[in-house]
């Protein structure tokens, strides 16, 4: 292990983070809060210490996959318990415990809160939310990858560990390049929302932070009542068209970009994705029926929870706790479904299911017929062996992590369907839970050992998994090779 | 295919089954019940379909994993038909769907029941009904081999089908040899059961009854109130015991009958199934205390219950929707742990839990140093790729599964917690359910449509879904090859 690299390029990117706090400081000065403190002893604290980690001179400059998953894995912690300073000092979140987890809650994207009166928090502050669930939905270092490049960073080992999916295809040779890429398309997409929110009467500041939290697929509102509160059809309209916008994988921007139209429009993932939001939405809206008021009513809700859902976003409007128990189990299985490989969403992904259920006809096949050898294809392409098998261990160590955290969780004797899909929320980046008679749209009731768990399984799930855990392996530390 | 092999295979289990409906029918005739007549036209009409399907001359003998999957899916879908038959006929379950679900969830040795009032049942018939289990837990067409050898049945590929666990180790070269050799065991520890229950005082027609079912791991009960109806502390110390003894890989067994003591001590899956029973056990009794009168009671409760639901036979002694979540969560998790390969219990069964948990080890060391090439051990010897592929894909499908039941299930409108558990306690082969309010101890007011959907799910669990999956492919049934 690289230990010097390593620090050397954690350091660099709390300097940067220390850079984005200025955004935050700028808002509490433009709406006059009394943070502009606390902002310039949290970013002093970051230089300091950034500049303090840069200092020892590493000997290689080499990065390999082990030294890209410590990056990613030390820094989302360091980048997250720097990040959660402004609402301690600012007291506006005085335990530690809570605010890391806000703050986590906020990079991952999982968008579930401690707070109990959101509309209370200082402008800024909502904003500093809003903001890490942008920044966290596309991937902290690969925003520093692109706008402020280091010789020492053009490492694809770190991008491959922060960016969601199976696999990172590289739209151009250099990964900088496909950074800055797919954060323009991200930002683009990002201010369409914001001009489109305002065209439906929402106010200025609700627009951005609305749409930082729908690009992220976060799910931070500024109302406690969530995008419920302006009861404005065309808002939901726009928020539920973005978030399903957002949960497309970003290379088939890229391609249209490239007017490869044709290489677009024949990707499986996409309209496999497309296939689930419609039928789950008109599954929901039959089974909801006699419940609302009219079908439009029914396809207004199914609809909108649908694309909070499947897209990990988890802004609400609907209690789905009210819900019969088929649309209950299709919300539970949308939770775990996720939007598409390389988008911002979390979850297992579509593309990881179709991998898995594909991986099991063959071997069905095969058990019928020992010495057929049919390969597995995804948009026409063979997929590699590799990561059908990784992609089925993926799977494995999923499950038992949600077995294992629900099995932490259920100390603190909340009912066990709210146990499950809290956990079930975290470590698919949603947000809400449901318990056996509840929705759970805050974790604030929750004691702090729970929190804490919560919180390492949001940065688990956001970072799919291996680059967390493989922090806890004695062997990652050796300094042999 | 060879269809007529398949065929003719699947009249002689049928011809078997007639012979072995002779008990019943004997012990209605000690009881002087009028049910004389309906095992005689049962018996008379496997005879001849039996006959009629083993008319047909095959050209070769020969039977290949293709045809041992459909001997063995389709001779247990038939004899479940045929085994519910004096069920209708007899009136005491008049609805076939009904009587179905009963005899498959006997067979499947998933023990859980529609009958509300079981002790208002003919003798003759919870006889059947114990027997089934009997039967069941080790596999019927097993037991066919061992004593009613056929030259067209000395294939492994059929008893490979049948008896549970990721590889069935042969004991001795021939298959008839070893399931002689097995069901020998399998008696012996019986007849100890009941001669152990009758020291205890129990009547010996319940003493029977409940030794077959706890042999098979079923959960069959004569009594309503299952076992706690005896209100016994040494009749459930027995059963407890011999609940664990038959969730045992029966290898080991005839390990000691050979006297290699130091390879049946030597047994990784062994000693990892009595460390999950005690730590659970310590871990429920601790949790239950506040709700029991001292530690004694709370570890005979938690004892007995953990005994009962890691072999997957579902004997109730208490009712743990009323435990705290911990212990309810520890509940499910043993649900789906299940027992020994190789033994008469369901679930995914210890040995296979250890492949999946040893590969995701593997894995996390083969991504932090991708040059590492590790194989995975068990018992010292190294597990094969192509077992350890197998097994995370049947993790897979396994889950996929248990989503699409419970999806289906859930039309049903009953809770989500209630649903999932069902299907989940029907896929291992347990017997009760836990909803969100009450413990699901029968299975009486689900609709025709979920009972038929728990039939399935049940038979696939017992044959470890492929066979039944394979049974619905159209490549299953091309003539080629």
């Amino acid at each position: 292990m690289n230990y010097k690299m390593v620090l050397k390029t954690v350091g660099k990117l709390l300097q940067a983070e220390a850079l984005l706090l200025l955004i935050p400081m700028a808002v509490s000065i433009y709406f006059k809060e009394n943070l502009i403190y606390v902002y310039g002893i949290v970013i002093a604290i970051l230089l300091g210490v950034g500049t303090l980690l840069t200092l020892p001179k590493p000997k290689t400059r080499n990065i390999y996959a082990r030294e890209g998953f410590a990056i990613v894995s030390l820094s989302w912690v360091l980048l997250s318990f720097f990040g959660a300073l402004p609402f301690v000092f600012s007291g506006e979140i005085p335990s530690l415990v809570d605010a890391m987890f806000e703050v986590v809650s906020g990079f991952t994207t999982t968008g579930t809160t401690i707070l109990v009166d959101i509309e209370a928090v200082s402008k800024s502050l909502l904003f500093w939310r809003a903001f890490t669930h942008w920044l966290g939905g596309m991937g902290i270092i690969v925003f520093v990858l692109a706008f402020l490049p280091q010789k020492d960073m053009q490492s694809m080992h770190i991008m491959r560990a922060e960016v969601p999916g199976p696999s990172v295809g590289k739209l151009v040779s250099k990964a900088t390049v496909t950074a800055r890429i797919l954060y323009i398309i991200y930002g683009v997409l990002t201010v369409a929302e914001i001009v489109a929110l305002l065209c439906c009467d929402m106010p200025l500041f609700d627009s951005v932070t609305t749409a930082l939290s729908t690009a992220g697929t976060g799910g931070f509102s500024v109302k406690n009542a969530s995008i419920a509160a302006y009861n404005s059809l065309s808002i939901e309209i726009v928020v539920s068209l973005f978030m399903l916008l957002f949960g497309v994988n970003f290379n088939l921007y890229y391609l249209m970009i490239m007017r490869q139209f044709k290489r677009a429009i024949k990707s499986e993932e996409f309209w496999t994705y497309v296939g689930i939001v419609v039928v789950s939405t008109g599954l929901i809206a039959i089974n909801i029926l006699p419940l609302v008021s009219s079908f439009g009513d029914a396809l207004r809700q199914a609809g909108f929870q649908v694309a909070a859902l499947i897209t990990t976003t988890g802004f609400g409007t609907a209690d789905f706790s009210a819900w019969p128990t088929l649309s209950q189990f299709i919300v539970v299985l949308l939770m775990f479904c996720g939007a598409c490989t390389g988008s911002t969403g979390g979850g297992l992904k579509v593309g990881r299911i179709m991998i898995l259920v594909k991986s099991v006809f063959r071997e069905m096949r095969r058990a019928i017929n020992p010495r057929s050898v049919k390969c597995i294809k995804l948009d026409g392409a063979v997929v590699d062996k590799e990561i059908i098998s990784t992609t089925s261990i993926y799977f494995t160590v999923y499950m038992l992590l949600i077995a294992f955290a629900t099995f932490l969780i259920s100390f603190d004797n909340i009912d066990l369907l709210g146990a499950l899909t809290s956990v079930i929320s975290c470590i698919n980046n949603i947000g809400p839970g449901l318990s056996s008679n509840a929705m759970i749209s805050h974790f604030a009731d929750y004691s702090d050992f729970s929190k804490v768990i919560f919180t390492a399984i949001m940065l688990i799930g956001r970072l799919e998994i291996f680059p967390m855990i493989i922090l806890f392996l004695p062997s990652t530390w050796k300094k042999s090779a």
